[in-house]
Parts: C-alpha cells; sequence; structure tokens
C-alpha cells in the first residue's frame, strides 16, 4: 500500500532525473516511454522527500529548483518555454469561452480561473492513455465544480481523448452532443463520474482515492507495485459549503488518502457575489481539523511554479490527503468582467469577447488551437499508450508469480463475475425460522463477500443495526486497507457519493452501503446520481417502515417507496422474505448500470411458501392461487413485510370459498420491464378486484389496483409506539385486507 | 441589538449581585421575582466581563470564584448544597434509566451522561415559564441528539411541564403518549422542534437564534432590550458527522450569533463503537475555523462548577456562537456498560439497573422523584409565572413608547395577519406580459414583505435564479441581523433546517427559502421535518423541470413532484402563471402549519385564461370548457409549465368540434380535501377520457386520469440541451396531447 510504495512506477516517470540513477527503470524504458517531462519538480531523493515536504516548504523547494533541473540530463520544458504553457493555458481559456460563446449558456469563469492548474495537471502530470480512457491504473481527475465542464472538455480534447473531437466542442450543451452542460462519465469517456450538483465530485473523488488504496494494500507486493495512481479534484467555494464535502472529507483524513489531492478553486466569488457575504469561515483552519495537508498557492493565475511545487509537496506527504488552496481570479483575462459573478454563468458576450482576447493577445478564430500548442499536447496519445503496455507488461509478469491475486484482480478490473456466483446464495423453505430481512441481508452479503471479490461496503454507524458487517473481514481503516468493512461514521450523504466513487473506479467493485430506509432523505442527491450515472452501489435500507415501532415518525419512511419508485434507473426491492431477499440481491448484484435499494425490515418474518429468487427477478409474482383459467375472483397483492398478511388474508378468503390469488410485488421496475404477456398473467385486465397492502404511502398503487381497486397503505405519518400496535391502529392487518376484496368481489 | 445589549433583563436576572448594584432592578423586584440563584457565576461586572472571558479563562475564574459568591447578600446555593444538585442529576438520570426499562425501549446513555449540563441548564441558567410553555422571551432549548429525549421529558417533569407528568414518563414511547420515542414540538409542548435525524437540531437551533438576533435588531429599543433570549442546544458525536451541522455552523458563525450556545457531549462512543472508528477529526480546530468560540470541559459528569463557568464565559463571548464541549461518559453510573455503546440504545436490563441503583447509591423505586428534589424544582413555576409576568409589564410600557413597532411585534408573537394582507398580491391578465414563474414569484414575494412583517428568507446562493430578493430590504448580516435577505450559501440542507427552526421560534415568522428544483434533494430531510413538525416554511423552488434547459439532467427534476405529493402534510403547487403563483403564495402564507413548496419555471410562460387564485385554492379547477351538463368529450390535465400546452391542444380540439374541458392541476393534496360534489363537477367519474401532462414522472397520475386515460410525462431522466428542444424530443408537445385525445374519445 500506500506508505511502503516509496518508488512506484508514477514516481518514477515523474521524477526523472530521480528515475535516472534509480536501477529499477533502465533508460531504454525510459526512452521507448517517452515519459513527459516538466519543469517544477525538485528531483530530491523521494526518502527525504516526505519529511522536507511535509512542512509547508514549498517556496523554499522553488528557490532551489533551477540549477538541479538543468543538472538533469533528460529532456524538459525549460523555463524559455514558459511561452508555450501559457499559450496552451489560453487555448484552454478560449476553447471554453468560445464553446460557450456559441451556446450562449455555460459557465466561462472557471475555467478562464482554472486553466493554469489543469493544464499542469492534464499536460505535466497526470498519466493517463486518451486513446483508452478506461485503462486501469490511470490517474483519476474529477471536476467536482462540474459547472466549469468546459475546462475538462477542452482539456480532454487537447489530450487527445477522442470523445472530445472539435466538433463536440461546438455542439457543447447541444441535443445528442457529448459534451453536456455539467459533466457526465456516461455521455463522454474520460470523465470519471457525474458532477454538477455541488460536493459530489469531492466525495466521489474520496471514493476513488479509497478505491485505489484498498486495491493496491490488496494486490500490490513487495516485488510489484502494481496499482498506484493519484485521484485529482478541482473544487470551488460551492462544494466547500456543501456539508458533504465536510463529511467526505472528515474520512478521508481518518483514512489518511495520501493520493488525494484536491485543488479548492479559492477565487472568492459564488454566484450570489462575493463569498464574503455567507462563506467567511476559515477554510485552511477546517481542513487542517479534518486531518488534511493544507498548501496554499497564492498565485494561482499565472505561479504554474508554485501549482508544480505544491504537487510535489501534496505527493511527498502520503498519509494525509492534501488541499490545495489555489487563489485565482474567476473570469481570468476579462477585462470586465473578471473577478465578479457576472462571469460566473453566462456567456461574456461578443464584445467582451473581443476585449478578452485583445487583453490576453488572442488572435485567433474561434476554437482555434494554434499548432504548436496541438503538436506540444499530440506526445500524450503515444505516451498514453506507452504508459498502458507497460503497466499490461509489468501485470504480466504480476500474473505469472501471482496467479491467484491476478485472478482476482481482473475480475475487479474487467468486471466479469466468477462462473456461478449466484449459487453461493442462500435458499430458505417454509419450515427455516423466522427471521427479519435486515439479517437474512447479512446470511447474502456474507455469503456473496467471499464468491464476489469487489464487494465492499458499510454503513453509517449502524452497522449493528442494519447487519451489513462482513464476518470474515476486518475494517477498512488506515493502517488496514486491504479490509472490506467500511465504516463511514453517521454520514450518509458522503457515503453515498463515495460509493459512487468506488463504484465507478472498476467495474468489478460493488459497494454497498447501508443507513435507516428513512435517511435516504439525507443521501436522496448521491443516489439520485448512483442511477444517473450508472453506479451499480447497493443501498441496504433497513427498519423499512412504521415496523421499526418505537423510535416515532422521524425514523419511520412513509413515501420513501413511491419516492423511489418515480425515480429512474432505480431499482426499488422490498424483499418478504429469505428467498426474496437472496433474489434481491442477485438483482442488485446483476446491474452493474442500475443501483437497488433493498428495503428491510427490522422486526421478524416468515419465511412464505412460494416465494422464489425466480420471482424476484420478475419483478412481481404470483405466490399462492387457487383460482383457475386466469380468472382469480379477488388478487392481493402486497410488499415485504405486508406479504404475510396479504398472504393470511388469502388463507382465510379461500376458507370461505373464495378463488384468491395473492402476488408478490417485489419491484415495480422488473415487473415493468416483463413481457405483456406475462403481466397479464400475474395481473389479469379482466381481474378489477385488487387489494393490495403496503406499510407506506398508497401513491402511485392506483396504476397496480386500478380504478376498481384499493390500496391499503398509511397516507399520514407514523407514530412512536410497539411495531405491533402501530400496524393494528393503521389499520394494516389481514382483517382490513380481507374486508376490503369482499366489498370488491 | 445583541451587541448593544450590555445589561439585559436575563443576565441582571442571572447575576443577582451584579443586579443588586444595578439601579435597573430594584430590591423589590428582585424579591418578588425570588429568581434561581445559584453558585459558580463570578458576579464581575459586566463591562470588563466580556474581555476577561473572551479569553479560555474559566479555571481562572473558578479559582477566584468562592470569595465573591460568599460577600453577596443574595440567597445562593451554596456548596453544602452540592449534594442536592447531585441528588437532582441522580433523579434525571433514574427517571431515564426507569422509563427506558419500562418501555424495554430507548437511550439511556445520553441522559445518564448529560444529566449534569441538564439540571445546570434547567435549574440554575434557563429562564422559561413551565405553565406556559409558548412565552415569548423563553430561552429556547433544543436535543439535538434527540434520541436523548428522556433527558429532556426528565427534566421538563421536574421545571414542572405539565406536559410530562408521572404518567407520561410512565407511558414513554407508547401509543398516544405525549413522551414519544423522539422529541415532537407537536406532541409535547415545552420542546421547542423535532428531532431524531442526527444534525437537524442544532440547524434548528442557529435558526432560532437567528430569529431572536433578527427580532431584537427590529424591535429593541435603546430603553427597552424587549427580545433577549438564549438558544441553547446539547448534540453529540453523531450530529457532528452529519454535513448539514457544519453548513449550519458555519453559518452561525458567520453571522455572529453570540446567543447560540451549544454543548457537544464528546463521549466518544457511538452506535457503532468508539468514534475512533470513523470519527477523529479535531472538533474543536473545525469549529474554530468555523469562527465559534471553543470551550472544553473536561469533567462532565462532576465538574459541575466547570460547566457553569463555561456557560458564563459563552454568554461574555457576544460576537460569536460558543462550542462548549463537555467530555462525558455515556451511561454514567452504570458499573458494567457505561461508556460503551451497548449502553446508547438499549434498556439496562433488571440487573443492571440495579447495578447502577446500586453504584450511585439511589435507594428509590422506580420513577421516584425525591421530596427534597422535588421541592427545590417546585420554585420554577412560581419564578417563571414571574418572569412572564416581568415581561408583560415591560411589554405594556414598550407598547406605550413605540405603539407601531409594537403591534408587528405582536402579530408576530401571536402569528395574526393583518387584516385584507391578500389584497396586497399582485393579480394579471391574459394581457399581461408572459413570464417565468421564478420572476411573478419574486413580485408576490416583494408585494407580501410589505404587509407581512415576519416575512424573511433567501437563497442557497441562487438568489438571482430564484429571484428571492426583496427589494426594499438590506442583507441579514452579522452588523445587519435587522434586515430581511437572508445568504444562506450553498448549504441547501442546513438552510432547510434554519427555516423550520425560524417558523417554530414565533408563530408570525414565515421563512422562506429556495434552490433549484431538483436540490429539494439535498434538503429533503428537513423538508420532511417541516412537514412533520407542522413548520410552515415556504419552499420556493425554481427551475422547475427540463425547461431550464442546458444544465442538463443532473439539474432537471424528473421525479421530484411525485416525491412530493406522496409526501404527508406538504403541500406540493405548481403554478402555471401570474394568478396561480399568487395564488400559491396565498395559500402557502396562510398554511402556518404546513409547508409549502412552490415549483417555479425558469423560462417564460404566457398569462393563461381562466386562471385565479381562488382556483388555486382548490387545487385543481377549471380553467376552460367548451361542454354542456358536465360531459365533456375529453379532459386534458396539466400542470406549471405545461398548462400552457393543454390550453393550446383544448383550443385545437375545439376547432375540431370536440367538447373539451381544461384543468389546472396545481396541487394535488388541495384538490384531495375538497368536497366530493366539487371534486365530480371538475373530474366527472363518467367521463373516463382523460389527457395528462406534466414535465416530470407520470408515476402516480393514473390515480388522476385513470386506468382509462393517459399520462403524458417524462419517466427518464433529461438532457443537455436548449428547452424547446428537449420538449419537442420528450414528447411534450400539444401535438402529442391532441393525438392522446383523439385515441381515447
Amino acid at each position: 500500500m500506500a506508505s511502503s510504495s516509496s518508488l512506484t512506477l508514477s514516481q518514477a516517470l515523474l521524477t526523472p532525473s530521480n528515475a535516472a540513477t534509480s536501477s529499477s527503470s533502465s533508460s531504454s524504458d525510459r526512452n521507448r516511454l517517452s515519459i513527459p517531462r516538466f519543469s517544477g519538480l525538485k528531483p530530491s531523493p523521494i526518502s527525504s522527500a516526505s519529511s522536507s515536504f511535509a512542512k509547508r516548504s514549498h517556496r523554499r523547494s522553488l528557490a532551489s529548483r533551477g540549477p538541479v533541473v538543468r543538472a538533469a540530463a533528460v529532456e524538459t520544458l525549460q523555463s524559455t518555454e514558459t511561452a508555450l504553457v501559457e499559450k496552451s493555458i489560453n487555448t484552454i481559456r478560449f476553447l471554453a469561452i468560445d464553446a460557450v460563446e456559441k451556446a450562449n449558456s455555460g459557465h466561462p469563469g472557471l475555467p478562464m480561473g482554472c486553466a493554469p492548474m489543469g493544464h499542469i495537471l492534464y499536460d505535466e502530470v497526470m498519466r493517463y492513455n486518451p486513446k483508452n480512457p478506461y485503462w486501469f491504473n490511470r490517474d483519476r481527475f474529477i471536476l467536482s465544480a462540474g459547472h466549469g465542464c468546459m475546462l475538462q472538455y477542452a482539456l480532454l480534447h487537447l489530450a487527445g481523448y477522442d470523445s472530445v473531437k472539435e466538433e463536440d466542442l461546438k455542439s457543447f450543451r447541444q441535443w445528442g452532443s457529448r459534451t453536456p452542460g455539467h459533466p457526465e462519465n456516461f455521455e463522454t469517456p474520460g470523465v470519471e463520474v457525474t458532477t454538477g450538483p455541488l460536493g459530489q465530485g469531492i466525495a466521489n473523488a474520496v471514493g476513488q482515492a479509497l478505491a485505489e488504496k484498498h486495491l493496491a494494500a490488496r494486490y500490490n507486493k513487495s516485488d510489484a507495485e502494481i496499482i498506484d495512481h493519484y485521484t485529482y479534484v478541482i473544487l470551488g467555494d460551492g462544494c466547500q459549503m456543501e456539508g458533504i464535502a465536510n463529511e467526505a472529507c472528515s474520512l478521508a483524513g481518518h483514512w489518511g488518502l495520501g493520493k488525494l489531492i484536491a485543488f479548492y478553486d479559492d477565487n472568492h466569488i459564488s454566484i450570489d457575489g462575493d463569498t464574503e457575504i455567507a462563506f467567511t469561515e476559515s477554510v485552511d483552519t477546517r481542513f487542517e481539523g479534518l486531518g488534511w495537508h493544507v498548501i496554499w498557492v497564492k498565485n494561482g493565475n499565472t505561479g504554474y511554479d508554485e501549482i508544480r511545487a505544491a504537487i510535489k509537496e501534496a505527493k511527498a506527504v502520503k498519509d494525509k490527503p492534501t488541499l490545495i488552496k489555489v487563489t485565482t481570479t474567476i473570469g481570468y483575462g476579462s477585462p470586465n468582467k473578471a473577478n465578479s459573478y457576472s462571469v460566473h454563468g453566462s456567456a461574456l458576450g461578443a464584445k467582451e469577447v473581443d476585449a478578452t482576447r485583445k487583453n490576453l493577445g488572442w488572435p485567433y478564430e474561434p476554437f482555434h488551437v494554434p499548432e504548436d500548442v496541438k503538436k506540444h499536447w499530440s506526445r500524450h496519445a503515444a505516451n498514453g499508450a506507452a504508459l498502458e503496455a507497460e503497466w499490461n507488461a509489468k501485470f504480466a509478469e504480476y500474473e505469472k508469480k501471482y496467479k491467484d491475486d491476478a485472478a482476482e484482480l481482473k475480475a475487479i478490473v474487467s468486471g466479469a463475475f466468477p462462473a456461478g456466483w449466484e449459487k453461493a446464495l442462500p435458499t430458505y423453505t417454509p419450515e427455516s425460522p423466522a427471521d427479519a430481512t435486515r439479517n437474512l441481508s447479512q446470511q447474502c452479503l456474507n455469503a456473496l463477500a467471499k464468491v464476489l471479490p469487489g464487494l465492499l461496503g458499510g454503513s453509517a454507524d449502524l452497522a449493528s443495526s442494519n447487519m451489513t458487517l462482513l464476518k470474515m473481514f476486518g475494517d477498512f481503516q488506515k493502517a488496514t486497507p486491504e479490509e472490506r468493512n467500511v465504516r463511514f461514521g453517521v454520514r450518509e450523504h458522503g457515503m453515498g457519493a463515495i460509493c459512487n466513487g468506488i463504484a465507478l473506479h472498476s467495474p468489478g467493485l460493488i459497494p454497498y452501503c447501508a443507513t435507516f430506509f428513512v435517511f435516504t432523505d439525507y443521501m436522496r442527491a448521491a443516489i439520485r446520481i448512483s442511477a444517473l450515472c450508472e453506479a451499480g452501489v447497493i443501498y441496504v435500507m433497513t427498519h423499512d417502515s412504521i415496523g421499526l415501532g418505537e423510535d416515532g415518525p422521524t425514523h419511520q419512511p412513509i413515501e420513501h417507496l413511491a419516492s423511489f419508485r418515480a425515480m429512474p434507473n432505480i431499482l426499488m426491492l422490498r424483499p418478504a422474505d429469505g428467498n426474496e431477499t437472496a433474489g434481491a440481491y442477485k438483482v442488485a448484484v446483476l446491474n452493474r448500470k442500475r443501483p437497488s435499494i433493498l428495503a428491510l425490515s427490522r422486526q421478524k418474518l416468515p419465511q412464505l411458501p412460494g416465494t422464489s429468487i425466480e420471482g424476484v427477478e420478475k419483478g412481481g409474482y404470483t405466490i399462492s392461487d387457487n383460482s383457475t383459467g386466469n380468472k382469480p375472483d379477488v388478487i392481493l397483492i402486497g410488499t415485504g413485510s405486508e406479504l404475510e398478511i396479504a398472504a393470511k388474508a388469502g388463507e382465510e378468503l379461500r376458507k370461505e370459498g373464495k378463488a384468491v390469488r395473492v402476488v408478490s410485488f417485489v419491484s415495480w421496475e422488473l415487473f415493468e420491464e416483463q413481457s405483456a404477456e406475462y403481466k397479464e398473467s400475474v395481473l389479469p385486465a379482466a381481474v378489477t378486484a385488487r387489494v393490495s397492502i403496503e406499510a407506506g404511502s398508497t401513491f402511485g398503487w392506483q396504476k397496480i389496483v386500478g380504478s376498481q381497486g384499493k390500496a391499503i397503505g398509511i397516507d399520514r405519518f407514523g407514530a412512536s409506539a410497539p411495531a405491533g400496535k402501530i400496524y393494528k391502529e393503521f389499520g394494516l392487518t389481514s382483517e382490513a385486507v380481507v374486508a376490503a376484496a369482499k366489498e370488491l368481489i
């Protein structure tokens, strides 16, 4: 893991003069790779770096930089080339200005201010392969201040990503383009996550850095550092104000994510004006309190060497994440709009674009990339391919020595499941003991952890209530990052976004996270982004109804099932017993591009006859039926803990000679996807006598029970009392189902 | 306002020896009030206190305390009475233990650890009238760590609140009791807000302290400090981890809420065990960064004088909120369970209850309050009545001198609206210019601000997009707290909970807050608590659909309308034009015990014929109809920006000779509350040809359009493109409505 990788591939690549004296990297290797080199890094031995750079020493290191760089017998960007750097930075600025201008929509201010750090990251620091944006060991970059996406599109364009060609820049924010208004990983290869809603990106980045640290700890060997990459983020004042950022950053400090390097674009401007009106805290002090290393780059506009030195310093601090506060001018270069909110979120306007062109000495047409800039960046395609080839060769070596580990890691990298993994899921008979689905969920999680190497996760300080501990593993902690139980603390929102970051780090990573179902309200923004960005996070949500009892209405979900059924691209699953819980996990694991929410009971439930994993996969299915010819007198429909009540009502009605079908409706989304034929076989259109029962809002149930049917549920807040009492008082009983059915038959 | 109130009523009361030398308080007054006095406060002159106590000087002040107290010729709790204090504290502990034991459910750990600070607050420090829990100028207490509610119930019981009698303690967490599992203001007078979901309470407290500072600045006079009270909070590790707490506390520091005093119960235990596993940040450093004064009470278990001195120090710091970190032992007194997670959330069990009784020397039966403790606390009824009477007399004086201010303040205190306030709302005709409902909303807000003295609010850094600025007022800031535009920064969750605190501070305060509709996801937990705790917050949610265009799917709400329609006790309003926006505001203002969400457009909308304020009040109503006998061929139903589309489709169908009714369905909840007759007059059961159109999820619409009808909406995520393009691509057009109608007719 990180602390032992004192001379890793990335460091060898990034400190060329050091690498030249290292026996672990032959000079022919270096020549073949044609690694980008740059000024600004003091090539001191790594062994002393971590102590000498642990303090805010970048000014000192800058002072002594010059001669050492000159002494290095390798290709470098000489200081005479600063003009080219500046030209590249202005290229980025004008690509952003021009694209926003053409769309007459967007945010030019951030790209103009952050172009210097963006240039240094993508041109000088980061390791990536533009022709394979999914190369596993790439450095990750996340623009948490997602509104500034033209910065990233410009950088991807210059770096040679096929996803952002000139025509894509020209169709910024247009229908069907690959350059939407905020960064979206599912639209634009090279974009790692989906940002825009503020604070999400920095939390995603914590997840990605967690994934790197975890995988490195599990798979790296003393003679093979097969996993070694950084996570870089740019976040702004808006992200810093959001609570989710504080949650995630507190965890990053706690976990000591040394390879997480966050650039805080400190431009003193937010949409409503100067940050003075609402944001006067000391961010530096807060981050020191959170256990981060903090560096301040006072001149983020032209202090290129300051930025470079800060990155070097950040890398030398291996036991803490680093916040580089970069003071910039929003809209840098715009003579009349820089340093004002007016440049944040609107096109500059033709007149100001002209003035900015004059001010920055930019004679080119819109969208023009000067030849020397183009040529300068063109090396990244070859360099990236070489980096990937080098890594592939390294992995081939690794595979020879460490066959089992390599196979596991391959599964994580590729997302392939081991054959027959689903056989590990437990099955139950009606004779199996009654149990809460939260406990049955733990049985599933522990069974799956044995066969799915990428399964890891935890709870927001409710592990012993959510029943989410993997018994065969310890805690993922700073000193034990190879373990798989993640302790998120009471930080639901950060937890969800961290899991999004983990899920999008590698296709085979399957993060799960847990809290009480009602507290999905705290993390709803992160859950929505799971759904949007196709992150197959498994949300283990226990205490899923008034059935939790005494904790009362603040803790009892009512509208939550409905609220997620209305959300696109997410599976809302409410299993009724052991087989259905196992089925829910099967579905959740298989849906790698669609998150799943499992609503699980606190209270014990019987193992019902007729339930099955296969049934769950269809979303809705018949668990018992004494009718013939697909013509029951009545259909009783239940989910989760209320399926038992529906089944009991069914038995009573049958005793009275009725033909009754009982249907489990565990997932509306899955049922919706079935064929019309199948749907008709479960809910025949001719049978309008339908009664549903669910301990939640009846909102939406009219679709299932129809205009003639009856939905029994709860359309008020809950109450504090023992669960059985609340069920009775709220009329969630088999008697109520029987009575409703009789009215309809 | 606060900084000028150097000798306020509360201070005179709480520093008796000082009051004795003050000319502003006659000795006869003091005798009549029989004010509780206590040791532990160094009665130095107030004028020097703020400098000498501004540093962490409580240890020094304690050292010099003794002789001064002896010199004071007033009744005090002598040090010999520490035994009684301890007995009172143990009474609190055992009331909590016994109630949890009887319920076999609840959280004894916090009350046992926090009993000392609880005792000191309610017995020695706070000013309240137990016989009138709603006395306006009371100090507010909020238990942010709401699971420890037995602490508060025990304190309310001892203090003489009628809401918590012995039988209430004995029915803790039972059906229908006034002592539910978490504190709920709507169940238990004396409880200010509803807590349990962690972090909400501290944010509520920021809102309550804001309200005090604001009202004091508006209504206090140099010769009449009519508003002067403190807000006290107890929060735990769980609250501290939640992002919402950081958001709210950052604002409290920014605003300089000097009368907010928060006790951080630093017990190192959360549900999953030692906080070491997930919470190792330096809270002290973070709060210093947030601009708070921080004090550490190292012995919160028995260091009574330390706690007292810390409160004195906190009060002396007038320009910053204070965090008193009180290190306690969770479950203090339990020999085998103290300092462990096992005492957090379960009954101790009979054996451990016995052991704790022995350990703390408690020979009494369950629920017993020793006579001397009872007698000691009994003075609060008379004292409280006297405090209120004194304040009433003061207010009567104030009223004579400042008639207009007194009338305004009375309206805020009582919640009475000025007669005819609703006439201030603007009205529109079809000839009025087309406009976005967010702009029309601003017209309403500015009109209402002139007639509703309690209206105040703002946006989460989107004031210029949400259009929420009150033009006649400046910004509520540290130096200008009398102003009414609140700048929340990008802190949606904190914003919502702060508004809950404001709303519950005084019946006539009407807080509104704003962000993009999609970002209700960030604040959903606070919005739900608005609904649950009956806080009539107005949520001004703009950019309410794909109609916002280029920002794309991260910014475009889809499922949000449905998700709030499923939530109990909240009004989801989606007005279509100016008249409907005015109607929505009328409804929102009138619903003081039910929050309202206004979904407003970014894009321009025409003023439609047939819309009205009165229509909105009914939730759903006909805006145009060419049918007779309540038998249209088809009913077209729209909301908000799609009502225009429905109206246009109606016109086209009429051109083809159809009898078409167009219905605006602005609020489902209000429509649901209408008489069956009215509902039939709008949506006759016999007319099953119904088409709805709404730029959101169709989830739930089957209830309105019926099994035969057709709901046009969006059941996928949005897209980044100009709004018109997305509408067309998604099929949200009048052509689609016409086609659907023709299929049904």
